[in-house]
C-alpha cells in the first residue's frame, strides 16, 4: 500500500497528463484557427477526434477513478491547498462518469451533423433544415440532463456544467429585473434628443496602425508578450496552452478601427486572467475560472467598463491621432468615447451595445428553458424568437438567418451557456463597484493609461482565486454579496445618463 | 472470431490514432520552432513528453502487437498494398519492442542531460564539460545496438533507423572513393586562377523582397500553399502533419539573398515529397520516405542540382533585379550562379559547399564507426576530428566548437544519422542521370522557370511510392542501380569543371 504523499504524487502526475492532453488539444485547434492551410481541415478532424478520445480515457480511467476516491476518503490527512486538487477533480470525475459512453457518442455525431446543417440552414435562412436536428438536440440535452441529475429543472444541470451552483430560478428573478429597467433605459435613449455623432468615424482606418494600438493597449494592460501573443482570425478568441503561453486573436474592420481594439481588449482581459493564475496551479485543474462567467467578467471589465470609459478615451486619442495617417486632426475624446458607446436596438447579439446586450441575452434563456423544461417545441423557435425580439428590443426579424439562426451555441448542443455572457456583465460592475471604493484614484490612473492598480487587484482578488472557489463565492467573499444585478444597473445607468442627457 | 477484413479495418484505425499523435507531436514542435512565447517553454516540454509516452504505449500495446502478428501469418490472404502496411508497422513494431523500456528511459534522461551539456560545452569551447556525456552516449548506442541485433557491425544496427538496409562495409568503399575524387576536385578548384567575383553580394538585400522571392519560387517548383505554408525559424525544417499540411521554415540573412532561397528550395524539396505521398496511404506509417538517404536527394537535388544550376538563374536573375531595390542593374544569370556555386574548403559542415559537403560526413562517418566498434574511446575525437579536417580539407580547427563540438546530433545520441546526408546527394545525381535521358528538353523547362516534368517524373517514380519500398530498391528500379557514387562525382566534376575552368 503507497503512502498518501506517494498517492498525492501519483494523482498530481495523472492530472497533470490529463492537462498535457487537454492543451495540446487547444493547440490543434488554435492552430486550425490560426495557421492551418485550408486542405489541412480533413487530417484535422482526425487528430482533434483522437486526442479528444484519449483525454476522456485518460481522465476517467479506473486508475484515476480509484485514486481520487482513494484521496477523497483521507481528505482530513491532506492539507488545503491538495484538498482543492482532489474536489475539483472529483467533481468533474463525477460529471464525466454520470455520462454513458454512448450518449457522449450520439451526441458527438448529432452536434457534428447539426453543426453542418446549421451553417447551411443559416446561409440560407431556412430553419426548416435545422429544426430536426435542434429536435435531437433538445432531446439528447434533456436525456443528458437526466443522467446527470438536478433539485428542480433540467436545465439547471445543464448550466452547472457553465456556471456551477446557478440555477434557473435564481437566474429568472435577476433577468426579469435586468429586463425592466434595462428596456426602460434604451427606451429613453433612443429617445433621447443627444445622439452621438459617428460620421468621423467611416474612413478607411489603415491596418497596421490598428494593429499597433490593439498591441500597445494590450502591453498597457499588462498582457505579457513573453508568455503569449496575439494573431488574427476571423472569430477573436483566447486559448491558453499555459500559465505563461496564453494567446489572444482579433480581427480587422477597416471601416471601424474601434472593432479590432475592442475585441483585443475583451480577449485580453481573458488572457490576463489566464496568465494570473498561480504558477502552483501549473499544469493542474485548478488553473482554470470557478464559471465561464466570471471569465467573462474579465473580458467585459476590460472592454466595457474600462474601454468605452472617457478616463480611457483621454489618455488614448492621442494615440489614435498620431497612430492613423487618416485620423481627423482634432479628434477628441469625447467624440471617441461617444462613438464607442452608441446605443441602438438590433438584430444581433455579437453587435449589441452594453445597454441591449442583456436583453438578447434573457430572449434566449426563455426560449432555452422553455425547451429544455418541454413547455415549447423546437418548432417554435422561430415564432418566439422574433415576438421576443418585438418586446424586448423592438426589432422586426426579417428572416431566421438574422434571428433564432445566428448563433452557433445550439449547433453545438450548447444549452446554458448564453446566461453566463449576462453574468459576466453582472460580476464585472460588482468588482467595479468594490474597485472603485479600495482605490479612490482608480479612474485617474485610466486617464493616464496606468491599469497596474487594476490589474494587481484582479490578481489579487479573482486570477490569485483559480477555480478553488465557486463564482458566488468569491464574488461574496469580495464584494460581500452573491450575484445581484443592482451595481451593473446602477453602473449602466449613470453612464448612459452622463452620455446620452438623460435627466 | 472477428473476420480478415475486420481485423485489417481495426489494424488501420489503430495505427491511424498513432499517426494522429505523432503529428500532433509535431505541430507541438513546429508552434515552439515558429510561434511559442519563451515562457511557454517549461510547459511544452511536459506536453510533448506526455504525448511521446501516450505514442509508444498505443504503438507497443499488445492489442497493436496481437493484431499485427495475425494479420502478418496470413499475409497471402492480404492484397499487396495491405501487405505493404502490415509488413513496414511489423518492421517498426519489431525494432520498438527490441527495447526494453528501461534502456529508453535511460537513454532519453542521458540525451536530455547531453544536449544541455553541449550547449554549454558549444558556448564556451570546452570538450571537457560534454566528454563524460558523449562518453556515455556511445555506450547506451552500443547496448542499444546489441538489442536490435546485427550481422557485421553494432554501427549497421543504428545506420539501419536511419537508412534501412544500409551497412558500414557498404558505405566504406563509397566513402573512399568520394574522399579521393572530391579531394583531388578541390584542390584543382583551390588553385584555379578562375575564382568567382562575390563583392557584389555584399549588400542590404530587404527581408521583404527575399521572403517574396523565396514564395515565388515555392509555388513555381509546385509547393501547394494550400496544403501547406512557409514561416520563419531560427533553424529552417520541414513538418508535415498531413499530405496536404505541410510546413516549411526559412531564415533570413540580409547580407545574402541567396541564404533564405536556398534553405526554402532545400525544404521545398522535402516538403514536395511530403505533399507527394499518394492519398491512399494518409494516415498511415506509409506517407514517409523509405529513409533519411532519400527524403535528403528531394532536398538536394532542388537546392544544388535545380537552384544552384545556370538555367535556373537564367530564369530567375531578372526576377532578382525587379524585386530588389538594391540589386545591381546590370547583374547577369552567370554572376549569380558563380556566387551560388563558389567553393571553399571550410571548418563548419552546415555552411560547407557542394564539393566539400561530402568530405565533412566522410570525417564523422569515420569518426562515429571507430566509437561504436570501440576502436576509439570519447576522449580521441577531438584529435581525431582535427586531424582529418587536416587531411580532407587541408583546414586548421582553432577550437573544438568550431571542431568536433559544432553538430546538434551526438548530443542527441543519434550516431547513423551522417551518412544520410551524402547519400541524399548520390540519390539525387543518380535521379538526375535517368530524368535527363527521359526528358532532354528538362533544362531548357528550368531555364523558363517550368519544374512541372521534374515535379511530375519524381512524384511518379519517388513520392508515389512512400515507404512501400526500400531505398535500395527504389534506386534499382528507377536507375537500374543501386546506390553508387559515379554519377555525382560525373556531375561534380563536370559542373565544377565549367565554372572554375578547368581543363
Amino acid at each position: 500500500m503507497s503512502s498518501l504523499t506517494e498517492k498525492m504524487e501519483l494523482f498530481l502526475r495523472k492530472t497533470g497528463e490529463v492537462v498535457d492532453l487537454r492543451r495540446t488539444l487547444a493547440l490543434l485547434q488554435w492552430d486550425e484557427e490560426v495557421c492551418m492551410p485550408p486542405k489541412g481541415a480533413e487530417a484535422r478532424g482526425h487528430q482533434i477526434a483522437t486526442l479528444a478520445a484519449l483525454e476522456h480515457r485518460l481522465f476517467t480511467s479506473s486508475e484515476m477513478r480509484d485514486l481520487v476516491a482513494e484521496l477523497a476518503a483521507e481528505a482530513s490527512e491532506l492539507s488545503l491547498g491538495e484538498n482543492d486538487f482532489v474536489r475539483e477533480t472529483a467533481h468533474d470525475l463525477e460529471r464525466a462518469v454520470r455520462l454513458p459512453e454512448s450518449l457522449v457518442h450520439r451526441m458527438a455525431q448529432a452536434q457534428s451533423r447539426a453543426y453542418h446543417a446549421w451553417v447551411r440552414a443559416r446561409s440560407e435562412s431556412a430553419f426548416g433544415e435545422f429544426l430536426p436536428h435542434l429536435a435531437g438536440l433538445v432531446a439528447l440535452a434533456r436525456e443528458k440532463a437526466e443522467c446527470l441529475g438536478y433539485a428542480e429543472s433540467p436545465y439547471d444541470a445543464l448550466l452547472d456544467e457553465y456556471e456551477r451552483g446557478m440555477t434557473a430560478s435564481r437566474l429568472r428573478p435577476i433577468f426579469d429585473t435586468l429586463a425592466e429597467r434595462q428596456g426602460a433605459l434604451v427606451a429613453r435613449i433612443v429617445e433621447s434628443p443627444l445622439q452621438p455623432d459617428t460620421a468621423w468615424m467611416d474612413r478607411d482606418w489603415e491596418e497596421e496602425a490598428q494593429l499597433r494600438l490593439t498591441e500597445e493597449v494590450l502591453r498597457d494592460m499588462g498582457f505579457d508578450f513573453e508568455a503569449g501573443r496575439q494573431d488574427k482570425s476571423v472569430h477573436p478568441f483566447t486559448t491558453s496552452f499555459d500559465t505563461e503561453d496564453v494567446r489572444v486573436t482579433t480581427r480587422v474592420n477597416r471601416r471601424d478601427f474601434l472593432s479590432a481594439l475592442s475585441s483585443s481588449v475583451h480577449e485580453g482581459g481573458h488572457a490576463l486572467y489566464e496568465q494570473g493564475f498561480p504558477l502552483r496551479y501549473r499544469r493542474t485543474l485548478l488553473a482554470d475560472a470557478p464559471s465561464l462567467g466570471m471569465h467573462e467578467s474579465q473580458s467585459r471589465l476590460w472592454e466595457n467598463v474600462i474601454g468605452r470609459s472617457l478616463p480611457f478615451w483621454r489618455h488614448y486619442t492621442p494615440r489614435v491621432r498620431s497612430l492613423f495617417p487618416c485620423a481627423p486632426e482634432d479628434l477628441s475624446p469625447e467624440q471617441v468615447w461617444r462613438a464607442a458607446n452608441r446605443v441602438e436596438p438590433s438584430l444581433i447579439r455579437v453587435e449589441a451595445d452594453e445597454c441591449t446586450y442583456n436583453l438578447h441575452i434573457i430572449l434566449r434563456f426563455e426560449i432555452e428553458t422553455a425547451l429544455i423544461e418541454g413547455s415549447i417545441e423546437a418548432e417554435h423557435v422561430p415564432e418566439l424568437w422574433n415576438e421576443r425580439m418585438r418586446l424586448y428590443l423592438g426589432c422586426e426579424v426579417p428572416d431566421d438567418a438574422r434571428g433564432c439562426l445566428q448563433d452557433i451555441h445550439w449547433s453545438h448542443g450548447s444549452f446554458g451557456y448564453f446566461p453566463t455572457y449576462a453574468l459576466g456583465n453582472l460580476y464585472a460592475a460588482q468588482l467595479l463597484e468594490k474597485m472603485e471604493q479600495d482605490m479612490p484614484n482608480l479612474w485617474d490612473n485610466v486617464a493616464q493609461g496606468k491599469f497596474w492598480d487594476i490589474l494587481g487587484w484582479l490578481r489579487k482578488h479573482v486570477h490569485a482565486r483559480g477555480r478553488a472557489v465557486t463564482a458566488d463565492r468569491l464574488l461574496t467573499e469580495v464584494t460581500g454579496k452573491p450575484p445581484t444585478p443592482e451595481p451593473f444597473l446602477r453602473y449602466l445607468e449613470e453612464k448612459y445618463a452622463a452620455l446620452y442627457g438623460l435627466g
